[in-house]
């Protein structure tokens, strides 16, 4: 039985452990070389294959690999370029399938969002249709937790404990220097879209912790009275309050809350930071002193508090891509399953690709809480199991150690050039 | 021989670490039982002493003493609240001693930064003065690291390493996407008027993982022209490059670059963030996509990635300022003194008040960088010590296990009631 190689590619915004897919992809393969190949990977991303730069992972020493599984970011580049569709582009699709049957490519991994799975799942369909035989597998990532079917998607659960312990530390700071000065502390997180990192800062206070926090989310519009009456009132009660905002709250017209205050001296626009239009919000209104701070790439970086059910997800979720490639399956993704609550537990499952591409999960309704202004039970039993247990990285110097690889090119065997549109 | 009782606050900006300091302070007495009473606690730091709201740490179990260690912000409540000259309001100092008679407080601990050790050496000179014995011990503590005579103030390691850890994994973020999306990345961390914090940005790239990072530091004049230049040639070279700004960098008329751009829709100028100004910047001299994080009390309150040098430096502290009094001594510091840089070794000094109160340490310039851009190696010899080891707190439920103590009430023995100016 032949060899055939491994095409794999990091795609779309990056995060704290799509390297540990990464990890558990090539370790796995490494692990059946009588039937893999070599793994190549996309230098950034899709664009690597469609302009043949190619990296030879094989060139990279077993302990460089296992060290992704510690190590954010794309190792090997990723890139935000979307697939135009068939109709639109078919040679983009058919520069694909050049390059792949070049480098005897039998396996496509792709490690993306929504967006990806589409171009994954098109992947699978051509190579029938041009009659090149070809594995199709998604492997899922996002910080977005916006992927159907599957439990959850890795790298939400290392974000959402990098906001839980955020802002519980920021939430006893603004609690220790109430008396006299700030009582109010904001901090914007990601999620343009749905709440699913926003709900995460609810975790910063339990049982054991009670702190007083205010959710902002994207799902509801933005009441400023109401908002405002209640911030008011947990400063009376507890002397300060803090403030978590999803970058995609929007006012009751619909706008984006960070697109329609800030200007620089000149009247430009200014892109992003809803956190000091809230903050500025609070002033105004209620003369009460305030902090912000806006996390941005430091939240989806943060490998240093990565919650260890995530990064174990991931490196499981790569591994079983390619376990699902040796038991000849295309076009799918291998999923997580919630079995329980409490204790989590979970297996991993199977998507077909058809139903993960171009479907959104939303955030159910009821995983906020009534007032709107935190999560409810059922949002915190969804999301607590997601931010268990710690997976520090190795240090050296007093610094994570962590890897940069060689990504040593592979010789090109196409005479063609593509130029990316 | 009678024991009298401690008089223990926390002042200023709290840190990572002061609960540590409080830590050794509270285990140290009770290690010294037969002459060392009860460690009173001042509520929300000196104004608890002015309104004689007092809280009786013998009341908190040792187990959660012990946990203060490991616990951010100050656990009794800090306050900004600058006692005014003897010569402007005799009567705070006097309702100060009024107090501690009343409690029979002999050792006064106050932890904080330059003002409050300029406090401390008033209220030692007073006691003398108005025939009341007392010792007044301050505990150095301060993110600015602007104390004189010590190596290093406690909770300045802390964030030092936050801002390099931060800083390498944002750094390895950018790196990914760079090819076709964002290609700076800005950062904003405190220091208003010094570039201790910024420079440890500068920590994160080294031999083993360099990285092109470009600091701002307050005590240099913006250029805009050259750091336009610099970014530039960075971005050419490597595709992306990460800046760090300080909070208190100028305009070379002086102005805080933070407070001369931002307006919100009604012309208001905004408080704080230089870090969308500087974006801003980018994107209009030179068209490269951006993202800006501020870090605000995030960088402060981090106890989960708290240095462990920082630690160990600030309990050491606490438990010195117990012995120096045990010791007899009044009108002093206990200090770190470093012995040498690699392996770092230091032991514990002292310092008179008297050369502490309003002396502010600034940054030598030949810890930056020739180009002005970066730290020199005399300033990463001095900056790598400080946060070397990981210390990291207890978790539970996926989340940090900080410890809130009861804080319980000592009742009141003065008839007068103190009202804050």
């Amino acid at each position: 039985m032949s060899t055939r190689n491994v095409f794999y590619a990091q795609s779309g915004g990056v995060t704290a452990v799509i390297n540990a897919s990464a990890c558990g992809v090539i370790e796995t393969a490494r692990a059946h070389a009588a039937r893999i190949g070599t793994v190549f990977a996309g230098r950034n991303g899709i664009i690597g294959a469609l302009t043949e730069d190619l990296i030879d992972t094989s060139q990279e020493s077993a302990a460089d690999i296992a060290a992704l599984r510690h190590t954010p970011s794309g190792a090997f580049g990723s890139c935000r370029y979307k697939l135009k569709s068939l109709e639109q582009n078919r040679a983009e699709y058919e520069r694909l399938i050049e390059v792949f049957r070049a480098h005897d490519i039998g396996y496509f991994f792709y490690n993306g969002g929504g967006d990806s799975a589409d171009t994954c799942l098109k992947v699978s369909q051509l190579s029938a249709t041009l009659g090149y035989p070809l594995q199709a597998i998604h492997v899922p990532k996002t910080v977005d937790n916006d992927l159907p079917i599957t439990d959850v998607c890795p790298g939400f659960g290392s974000v959402a404990k990098y906001v839980a312990v955020s802002v519980r530390e920021a939430s006893f700071d603004v609690a220790s220097m109430a008396k006299t000065s700030t009582k109010v502390f904001v901090m914007e997180v990601m999620g343009r879209h749905a709440g699913w990192i926003a709900a995460a800062g609810g975790l910063a206070a339990d049982a054991d912790c009670p702190l007083p926090i205010i959710i902002l989310f994207p799902e509801l519009p933005f009441d400023q009275a109401r908002f405002l009456a209640r911030v008011d009132e947990l400063v009376k009660t507890h002397g300060y309050c803090s403030v978590v905002v999803s970058e995609g709250v929007r006012s009751p017209d619909g706008q984006f809350l960070s697109d329609q205050g800030i200007r620089d001296a000149f009247g430009h626009a200014q892109l992003g930071g809803v956190a000091p239009v809230i903050a500025n919000l609070v002033r105004e209104g209620l003369k009460y002193k305030y902090h912000w701070a806006v996390a941005d790439y430091l939240q989806r970086a943060a490998r240093h508090i990565a919650s260890k059910t995530d990064v174990e997800q991931a490196y499981a979720l790569g591994r079983a891509a390619v376990e699902l490639a040796l038991a000849g399956r295309n076009s799918v993704m291998p999923t997580i399953v919630r079995e329980s609550d409490e204790p989590y537990r979970w297996h991993i499952g199977e998507a077909k690709l058809e139903d993960v591409a171009n479907q959104e999960r939303k955030m159910p309704r009821d995983f906020i809480s009534e007032d709107g202004f935190g999560i409810s039970e059922a949002g915190r039993r969804y999301l607590l199991p997601l931010i268990q247990g710690e997976d520090y990285p190795p240090y050296r110097h007093g610094l994570p150690d962590y890897v940069r690889l060689r990504n040593i090119a592979v010789p090109k065997k196409t005479a063609t050039h593509f130029a990316l549109k």
